[in-house]
Parts: structure tokens; sequence; C-alpha cells
């Protein structure tokens, strides 16, 4: 039975994988317009965001708004702007002056194959883009769902949410953090983003807020098993580039699940997160089967 | 008159700042609370903001909010938010990859004061907030006002504003630009900016578009003439911090409009600029004497 499941999950996320990449086309500025300066951000926007990545984050905004009836161009255009996101924390954290990563899905680094100053605008860019794209009247017919777009998703990559989260991981590279520590900034570093992509559905669904809670909490314990279950296989295998250099992690001992927990209770508490995921979604019967293959996904998976 | 009307405005613009840096203090994060990194983020943002800057784009959202009405809580909030985006950009533009300038307003900059990585993620996390503040509700009662500020703010300083601006200038650095690229370089770097400033009052005020239309065209001759004004006394006393370092034009024979035109023609062109920039808010008559005085100021001021 899982094998059908995976495989049905598998051609979902491809097909959402495909539209969006769509939809990102038709967002991303054109190459061949403006200045010199545009054509070269254009450029580094369009070779960050057009890499390999498995658009995990879009799918959780597609399948979430697929609970509430959403049309298709709006949440493709909601989960294109959060993936546009997720692109501009890659190229900044990144930077030498952050994680001083050289590659990144596989190819060069924005700052690499372009300079820092190209890829620091470029994040810049991308994330003024996602705002643009949010708040455009051809994204939903209401002004209070795009009013509301905009709010949560800037609360989610905030100070008190992702960017935060950065901030603490860059500043906490020299020693090891407690448990408690290490909840709190994969909860902002990484569950804020998963959080909102789902919470996003919601919003584009005008859903009651009992639902919108749900997917929230949902969204955060997948994101804390998906981190966990990378750590687990950094730590088994010594390999970083997982789900297409989804996370590079280069210092395994800083403060992992795994370091903090040892393999086998960390095994045990993704999986512990992956069900909790699941029950928080009863409420949605076997429309959110997706998802909640997904959340089984994200533990079982071997690479 | 001209000492009346520059003390008027004098007064004005230290009302405003006032009433800004207010706002601004309540819209910053607060210090102590969360994570290492949030309350070090939280540091930095507030020592990039609440620095001696002359809230000159504060002034234009409030001056032009005020010729429709508009709630003083409502135009102080986006001013506010227009001038955590201008701070962003500083913070970002002094980095060592890009203008790479060790002081900003009279102190250290960011990236001085702090390291780069803290930089780098303030200036996110600024932007981040700008959003949330326009399309939070305290800031205007109308779900379409919000989610229109985000559209244009988000516009304005994008790939065809503000960033396409900045890239454009740092790819710039080893050439003399032709008059024409110098205009088209300002309007976005600068310009862009000012435009929306003014533009954000008139959505405040759900402006006829054609009111709209005449306080951007006000806001980017007012842009130009100041930029003009601020490489003319660049060139004649080689001081670089204008205007409490409004800008710190390192590179004086760069891509200037002293060094394109000479001294004589652009100090011409300043004044023709800040004639026709006065011209296009005869609509408004006797109502928007502060900002014609602004414009003649910006091109008057010794300093």
């Amino acid at each position: 039975m899982h094998l059908v499941s995976d495989k049905t999950l598998e051609n979902a996320l491809k097909e959402t994988s495909e539209l969006v990449d769509d939809t990102l086309k038709d967002l991303l500025p054109e190459l061949d317009r403006g200045s010199v300066g545009e054509k070269r951000l254009a450029e580094a926007m369009h070779y960050s965001v057009l890499s390999a990545g498995k658009r995990l984050r879009p799918f959780l905004v597609v399948k979430s708004a697929d609970l509430f009836g959403v049309s298709r161009s709006s949440s493709l255009q909601t989960a294109a702007a959060i993936e546009l996101i997720h692109a501009y924390s890659l190229i900044h954290d990144d930077l030498p002056a952050l994680d001083d990563d050289d590659m990144r899905r596989g190819k060069p680094s924005c700052h690499k194959q372009f300079d820092e100053a190209t890829a620091i605008l470029a994040g810049d860019a991308l994330l003024t883009l996602a705002f643009e794209v949010v708040s455009h009247p051809s994204t939903h017919e209401s002004n209070s769902v795009r009013a509301e777009l905009c709010r949560s998703i800037a609360e989610a990559c905030g100070i008190r949410g992702m960017i935060g989260g950065q901030m603490t991981d860059i500043i906490s590279e020299d020693r090891k953090l407690h448990i408690e520590e290490i909840t709190r900034l994969q909860r902002m570093k990484t569950g804020a983003l998963f959080a909102i992509s789902c919470e996003a559905g919601a919003i584009l669904g005008k859903a009651a807020p009992p639902m919108r809670k749900a997917l929230r909490a949902y969204a955060y314990d997948v994101g804390l098993s998906f981190q966990i279950t990378d750590d687990l296989l950094d730590a088994e295998s010594g390999d970083s580039e997982l789900w297409s250099t989804e996370r590079q992690n280069k210092s395994i001992d800083k403060g992992t699940y795994v370091s903090a927990l040892g393999a086998d209770k960390a095994k045990r508490q993704a999986e512990i997160l992956s069900a909790q995921a699941q029950e928080h979604l009863k409420t949605f019967g076997k429309q959110a089967d997706l998802l909640n293959e997904l959340a089984r996904f994200v533990v079982e998976r071997k690479k």
C-alpha cells in the first residue's frame, strides 16, 4: 500500500512542481529588458529560482488550498511567491558572511555564479517580488485575502520567524544547543515558512480559524520531522546533499537533533511528529490523503 | 519671504520627523524578547533605523496624505514603513560587496557596528517588517488600500525600481555614464522611493488618478533635483556627508550630473526640475505650500 501511495505522492509532487515552475517563469522579470543592472539581476533571479528544487512548500500551498476549492491560478501564484521567498532565503544564507556555501542544488550558489553584490540584491529583489505577487489582484479577487496573505507571510518571514531563526542559527554555530533551543530555532528557521505555506491555502480559501489552525499545526510538525530526518541522514551518510540539497548542514555536531538526542531517540521523535501531523488533519478526512502521505514520506525517505 | 517659509518648512520637517520616530519605536521589535538571534537582530534594526536621518520620505508621505484628509495614524504608519525600506536599502548598500561604506549618518554603518551577517539579515528583516506594517489592519481600515499599498510599494522597490537602480549603479562604477543613463539610474535608485512616498499618500486618501499622477511626477522631479544638488555640493566641497550623510557618493567622477553636464548646466537643470515639480502641484493650490517649499529647499540648500 505504501508503494502505491508513494507513487501517487511522487506524481502529485511532480505535477505541482511543473505547474509552479511555469508560474515562476511567468512571474520572474524578463531577461532582456532594461539597463545592464536590471538584466544582470533578472539573470541571477532566474538562475536561483529555476533550479532543481522539489517545490515542497508550493506543494503545501496548493494541496492546502485544494481542501477549500481554491482556484488553481490563485494557489499557484501564491505558491510561486512562497518559493520566491524560499529562494531568496537560500541565496542570502549561502553568502560568505553567513553559511558560506559554494554549491546549492548541484550548481554554484548565486554569489559564486555571479558575485556577492548581485546575490545580495537578487535576494532582495526576490523577496520584494514575492510581496508584489501576493498583493496583485490577479492572485485573488478579494482585497482582504491579499492583504491578509501579505501580513501573515511577512510575519512568518520576519524577526519572529524565518529571519530570526537564521540569525540565531548563525550566532549559535560555535556552541551546542539544548533540545528546546534546537526546536525553537528550527520552528522559526524552517517551520515558519512550512506553516505559512499551509496557512496560505487556508487564507485563500477563507477557511474557518480551526481549519487554518489545524493546517498550521500539521505544517510545523512536518517541518520538524523533515528536519530531524535530514539530521539523521546527514549523520548516517555524511552526505549533506539531501533532497536536491534542500539543506546543507555542514557542521553535523553543531546543534542538531541527533547530537542532542542520539540517533534512536531522534528517529522516534521524527515518527511521533509525523503521526501527530497526520492527527491534526483528521478533520479533513480522505481529502487530506496527499498531505498525510507527505508527512509519512518525510520521515521514511532514504535520501 | 524665503526665510519665513524656510522656517515653516524646517518646523514641519522637525515635527514630522519626531512623530515618525515615535511610530518607528512602536513598530520596531522589542529589544529584550526571544532568542539570542532575535535580540541581536532587533538591536541592529533599532541602531540603523533610529539614527539621525532627516525623514524626508516620511515627510512626503504625510504631507501628500494631508492633501486628502488622511488620518495621521494611517499616514504615520505608512511613512514609517517607507523609512524602514529606506533604512534597509542603506544597510545593504553600505556592505563591503556593494559601496563598502564604513560610516553612515555620522556613526559606524551596520556591518561595522555588528557584522556582515547581522547587517544582511537586519536589512532583510526591515524590508519584511515594512510589508507587515503596510498590510496590517491598523494602518488603514480599507483592505483594498492596504493591498494596493503593498503592491505599489513592492513595485517601486523591485527590479524596475530601487533595487534595479542599485544594481546598475554598482555595475557602472568603472565607466562614465551618458546623461540619459544617469537620469534613468537616479529615477530608479532614488526617484522610485520618492515617488511611492507621495503616491502612498494618494493611495491612503483614495485620490483620483490624476492627483496621484501629479504627486508622482512632482516626487520624481524633486528626487532628481535633490540628487543633482547633492552632486553639485559634493563637487564643490569634496564633502560627502550631505544632509546628515543622506548619500555618500564616494567617486565623484563616476556617473554624476556634474561630470556629465558641468556644474553650471547641472545647477540650471536642478532649478528647472524644482520649478517643474511645483508646476505639477498647481492643481492643489495653497494646500501644497509645504511640498512646494520642499522642492525649493532641495535645490537652494547649502549642505
